[in-house]
C-alpha cells in the first residue's frame, strides 16, 4: 500500500531550527515497574511531531483541496532507551527532521530529564491521502509542509558524504 | 446530540443467559502502583461487551442495509473497586444487561478473581448510526440486537416493582 | 481492603476557589470513531487532579514522615457524555472537590470545548499508606491535604440540607 | 545502568520451535484513522513474548532465590509496518528469539493477517533484578530461562557466517 521509493530532496547547510518541547509523565503512563512503558515513548514522540507542526501552523489532518485530507500511517518507528523515567517528572524533548523525502519525513526524538539521556527515537512517516472509501494512497508531500518542514531538517555525516 | 428518552421494554421472567469471560491482565494496563490501571477496566468492559455481541453473531460495527454503520457512543460509565489486580492475574468477568430501552442498552460488568470480588461496572451504549458526514444520530435498537440481546436481560428488583 | 466509613468533615460557606485547566486531545487517544475513546476521560480527570494537587504543592506520591509514602486507590469512578471531542481540539476542565472525607475524597469534573458540554466526571479517590509489603492501608488524609484542598470544595445544596 | 556488553552464546543448528499466538484488535487499540494505533503493536510485542514466556513456564516477574525478582526493561524497540489493521480483526503474530547474549534477549515478532503481511518488530530486553531500593541492575540471565528459550532461537545467515 505504501512505498518508500522517495528521492531525498537535496539541501544546502542552512541555518537549522530546534524544536524543544517538554512533557511531564502521567500516571496512566506508568507501568507496574515503577516507571514510564516503553509503549508511551511512541505516543510522546508522536504527540512531539504534532507539535511541533502546529507550531508552524501545520495539522496531520490538514484538508487538501480536493475536499480529500491527509494521513501520515508510520513505516518504522524504533526508539532506544538509556534510562527511565518516573511519575511527575519532567522530560525535554528534542525534535528534529533527518530526512524529508518525496513521500516520506523522518523524525528524530532525543528524550532527556535534566542532563540525563533517557531515550533516543526515529519515526518514519509516510503522506497519504484518505479517499472516499477510507482506502490510504501514498501521495507527494504537499510544498507547504516541505518548505516550513526544511528548517528543522538536520543532515547527517553520512549523508553529506553521499551528497 | 444523544437523548436518552427511551421507553424501557417490557419482557416477563424467562431464563437469563450468563455471559462470562475471562481476561488476563497485561503489563501495559499496570500502573506505577502495582496494580491496573482504574482506566483499563473500562476497556476491559468494552471488550467484554464487543465479545458478548461477537458470541451472538453480532457487531458494534455492523454495517445496515442503507449502506450506513451503526455506532454506540457511551453516554455513561461507571465503575466502583472493591479490590485491585495484579500482571498476570485471570480477571472472571459476568456480563448482563439490565436495560434494553428503545435507543440504549445498559450492560452490567462484575469483575471477580476467583472468589474475590474486584470491580462491578455499567455502562449505557446508545445506538446512533452513522452519516456521511460523521455526525451520529441516535436511532431505534436493531430488532436484531433486542431479540439476541433480551436472553442476557436481568430484571432488576427496582424495575419488577415498576412494572 | 478499603473501607469507606469516613464522616464527612464540616464546612462553613467561604470562598471557593475554581481550579480550571485545558487539556489538548492527542491522537492516540481517539478510536475508530474519530472522537476520544471514553477511557481516555477517566485519564484526563486523574491527570486533572493531579495538576490540581501540584497547583497547590502537593503530589499523590507524597513520601510521609515514616519513610512510607501515600497511594490514592480510586473505589469509584464514573462519568456522563454530553458531546465529543476531536483530535487536536482543547477542552477546558474544571475541578473541584464535592466531598472532603475523613480518608476519602470526591473530585468532580466538568469538560468544556468553547461553550460546548463534553462531559461530567466523578472520581472517589481513598487515601492509603503503602506498606513495605506494598499492600495498601487506608489511613485519615493528611492534614495538610484537608487544608489546601478545602479552597476547592463546593457544598451541594443536598449537602447543606443535611446540615 | 544497563549496559549491552553481552557475548553471544553459541549454539548449534539445532530444531526450532515456533511460537505462535493469535491477537483481536479491540476498539480501545484503534485510532482516529480507522486502524490500530502503532504503538499498540510494541504492546501486542510485549503480550506475545509474556504469553511466550507463561507457555514454557516462565513469567517476566520470576521471583528469584535471594528474595529479589526479576525485571527485563526495553533497551530497544522498532517495528515496519507494511499494512493496517482493523477492529475485530485477527492477527497472527509468530516469535521467535534472534539472539540470547549474556544478559539480554532478541525477540523478533512478525504479524499477519491471514497471508497478509502487516507488520515486523524487535524488542531488545535486559535482564536485570530489582533491588529493594528500586534500582535495577543488570545481570546474567538465569539458566533456566537460557535453556527453555533457546528452543525459540533462530540463527540469521549473518550470524552464522560470523560463526
Amino acid at each position: 500500500m505504501v512505498q518508500l521509493s522517495d528521492k531525498a530532496i537535496d539541501r544546502g547547510d542552512t541555518l537549522v531550527e530546534k524544536f524543544v518541547t517538554t512533557r511531564r509523565v502521567e500516571f496512566c503512563e506508568t507501568d507496574a515497574a515503577g516507571i514510564v512503558h516503553f509503549a508511551s515513548y511512541l505516543c510522546y514522540m508522536e504527540q512531539a511531531e504534532h507539535e511541533l507542526l502546529r507550531s508552524i501552523g501545520l495539522s496531520v489532518c490538514e484538508p487538501q483541496e480536493d475536499g480529500w485530507h491527509l494521513s501520515w500511517p508510520r513505516v518504522h518507528v524504533e526508539c532506544d532507551f538509556q534510562g527511565s523515567a518516573r511519575f511527575e517528572e519532567v522530560l525535554d524533548i528534542n525534535v528534529h527532521v533527518s530526512r524529508l523525502g518525496e513521500k516520506s519525513i523522518t523524525y528524530e526524538f532525543e528524550f532527556k530529564r535534566g542532563v540525563r539521556d533517557i531515550a533516543r527515537g526515529r519515526v518514519v512517516a509516510v503522506c497519504c491521502r484518505v479517499k472516499t472509501d477510507s482506502i490510504l494512497q501514498s501521495i507527494p508531500i504537499p510544498a507547504k509542509f516541505i518548505d516550513l518542514l526544511s528548517a528543522y531538517r538536520i543532515q547527517t555525516d553520512c549523508e553529506k558524504s553521499k551528497g
